[in-house]
C-alpha cells in the first residue's frame, strides 16, 4: 500500500519512519522547508531508543501525485483544512483517511473532502519530539484506538489497524473511538490551556489547589457537552484519568506551553477548550470555563502578536 | 487634630505629607523597617510635582500609643485585620476610621474593631509611587469620596472631608459612596488580574477582541453581584467608565502585575474577583469568570512559591 503522512512534525515522523519498516510505501508531506530539505539531503534522523538514519521521500502537500491507499493526518488543527485541500489529488474512491489530531470537531472538516465510508477517526498516546529539521526523537511506547466513522465499513479500520500494528504501533480497532477521543481532549484541555497560561509543568498546576479546582470544572464542562452529543463519557473515570495522567506527565510542559510560551505559535485552543465552548453554546449549555480560558489564550497570542 | 496613616506605602505617603501642610498632627505607621529607619534619618522625601524632604513621625503600628483623631486604612486589603489588631491601644470613643483601601467587604472588617458611628468608607483615584524605602514620587491630581457608614453621624464625615480637603486632596462627602467604591473595584476586577496573568499593559488587553470580551464579561458580574446587594449600579455606565479608565491608562502594568509579576507578592484577589465570587456564592449568583480568574492568580501564586 502506499501511506502518506500529511503533517510531518514530530508524530508524522515516528508513524512514518515505523510504517516504512513494513512492505508498504511511505511518503512524508510537509511544509517546513528546513525540515523537506534536511529529510531530502541526509535522510530522516531517527534518535532515542533506537538510532538510525533512514532515506524517506519527502515533499509539499501540493507537489504529491500518487494517489494514495491511506493518508494518516497528522497536521496542526488549525492546518487541517489547507492540508485537505492541498492533497485533493491524491484522494481516489478507495483512499482511506485517517485523523489522529488531537482536538474535538476535526471529523466535520474531513466531512468536507472525503466521503464518510472512506474516513477513520483515531487516537493515540504515542509521543515523539523534533530536535530539528529532520531529526526525530523517539522514546517510550505507546498506542492508538481507531474506528471506521460508517460502521457499514468496519472491514477498512480493521485493515488499517493491521498496517499500523505490522508497524509496531499497537493499534485497537474500537467500536466505540469517540469516548478515547474526547478523553483524551480532556486531558489536553486542563493541561495545556492552564500550564500555557501559568508558564508552568503539569506537577505545579497540580499541585496548587486553586489549580485542581479548576481543572476539575474543566473536566466537568468536558462531561455534561459530550455526554449531551450522546459520547459516554464517565466524569470519575475522566477525572482519575487526568490526575493519572497528571502524575505520570509531572515535570512536562504541555504542549500548548511550548507553543505559547517558548515559541510563540499559535495554539490549537480552538480545537479544545474552544471546541466545548462551541459545541456548548449549539446546545445551550453554558461553559464559562472552557470560554475564559479560550479568551485568556487568544488574548495571550493578541499581547504576543502571534498571527 | 491627630492624624495616623495606618498603612505608609505610596498612597499614606502622599496623604500623611499633605495633610501634615495643614495645622493637623500626622504619624506614619508602617511594617516596612527599611522605610521606617529612612524616614526617621532622612525625613520622607518627597519628588514628582514638588521636590521636598519633610520631618515625619513614622513607627510601627504596635509603637503607636496616643489616642487618634483620625486614623486613615491604607493598608493592603490582606493586612487589614492585623492592622486594626496592632493599633487597638490607638482607638478611643472618639476615633474616626477613614477607609481608602482597594476592593469590597473592608467594612466587615472594620466593623469587627470599630463601632459603625465611627466608621467612614471612601474611594480615591488619587495615585503616588514608592520610588525606595522613604522616597514617595507624587504626580498629577485625583480627588476622594467618603461617607459615613451611619446616617446618622454624617457630620463626622462632613468634618473628615473638610481636614482632607484643607490638605488639597479634593474630597467629597459622597451620600452615596458605594456604588463608586462597586466602580473602582470593577475597574481593578477587569485589569488588575487580567493584565497580571497575561503579562501585559492594560493597552494591550483592551486591545485584544477577547480581552474584550472577558473585560464585559466581568463587569457583568459585578454588575449583577452589587446589585443584589442593593448597590446602586449601571452596567453602561460602568462600562464606559471602564473604557474611559483603559484609554488614560493605556500604557500602564496595574498593581497585580506589579505584585505578581514584577515583585512576586501576594496579590489583592480575594478583595476583587474573589470577593465578587464570593458574595456571589452567598446569594447564588454564578460568577465563573470572577471564580476562574481568582483560582489563576491563586495558581500563579502557589507556582511562584509565593506566601
Amino acid at each position: 500500500m502506499l501511506v502518506y503522512i500529511a503533517g510531518s512534525g514530530a508524530m508524522g515522523c515516528r508513524f512514518g519512519y515505523q510504517i516504512s519498516k513494513t512492505n508498504n510505501d511511505v511518503i512524508l508531506l510537509d511544509n517546513w522547508e528546513d525540515h523537506i530539505n534536511a529529510i531530502k539531503e541526509n535522510g530522516l534522523v531517527v534518535t532515542g531508543d533506537v538510532e538510525e538514519t533512514v532515506k524517506l521521500p519527502i515533499m509539499k502537500p501540493t507537489e504529491a501525485t500518487q494517489e494514495a491507499d491511506l493518508i494518516i493526518l497528522f497536521t496542526k488543527a488549525m492546518q487541517l483544512p489547507q492540508m485537505l485541500q492541498d492533497i485533493k489529488g491524491i484522494i481516489g474512491k478507495e483512499t482511506k483517511v485517517l485523523c489522529l489530531l488531537n482536538g474535538l470537531g476535526h471529523e466535520d472538516v474531513i466531512r468536507q473532502y472525503i466521503p464518510e465510508h472512506n474516513i477513520l477517526m483515531g487516537v493515540t498516546v504515542w509521543t515523539a519530539g523534533l530536535e530539528g529539521p529532520g531529526r526525530a526523537h523517539l522514546q517510550g511506547v505507546g498506542a492508538l484506538n481507531l474506528q471506521s466513522m460508517d460502521p457499514n465499513n468496519q472491514d477498512a479500520g480493521h485493515q488499517v489497524a493491521d498496517l499500523l500494528n505490522k508497524a509496531n504501533l499497537n493499534a485497537t480497532y474500537d467500536e466505540n473511538v469517540v469516548p478515547n477521543i474526547w478523553r483524551k481532549a480532556c486531558v489536553n484541555g486542563t493541561m495545556n490551556s492552564t500550564c500555557a497560561l501559568l508558564d508552568c509543568t503539569i506537577g505545579e498546576l497540580f499541585a496548587s489547589e486553586d489549580g485542581l479546582k479548576m481543572v476539575k470544572e474543566i473536566i466537568h464542562e468536558f462531561v455534561i457537552v459530550g455526554q449531551a452529543e450522546g459520547v459516554e463519557l464517565n466524569e470519575e473515570e475522566i477525572t482519575q484519568y487526568v490526575m493519572d495522567t497528571s502524575v505520570r506527565a509531572a515535570h512536562h510542559y504541555p504542549s500548548m506551553h511550548q507553543d505559547l510560551v517558548q515559541n510563540h505559535r499559535l495554539t490549537e485552543i480552538d480545537f479544545i477548550n474552544g471546541a466545548v465552548n462551541t459545541k456548548g453554546e449549539k446546545l445551550g449549555i453554558n461553559t464559562p470555563y472552557c470560554r475564559m480560558i479560550t479568551e485568556l489564550v487568544h488574548a495571550k497570542e493578541a499581547v504576543l502578536n502571534i498571527q
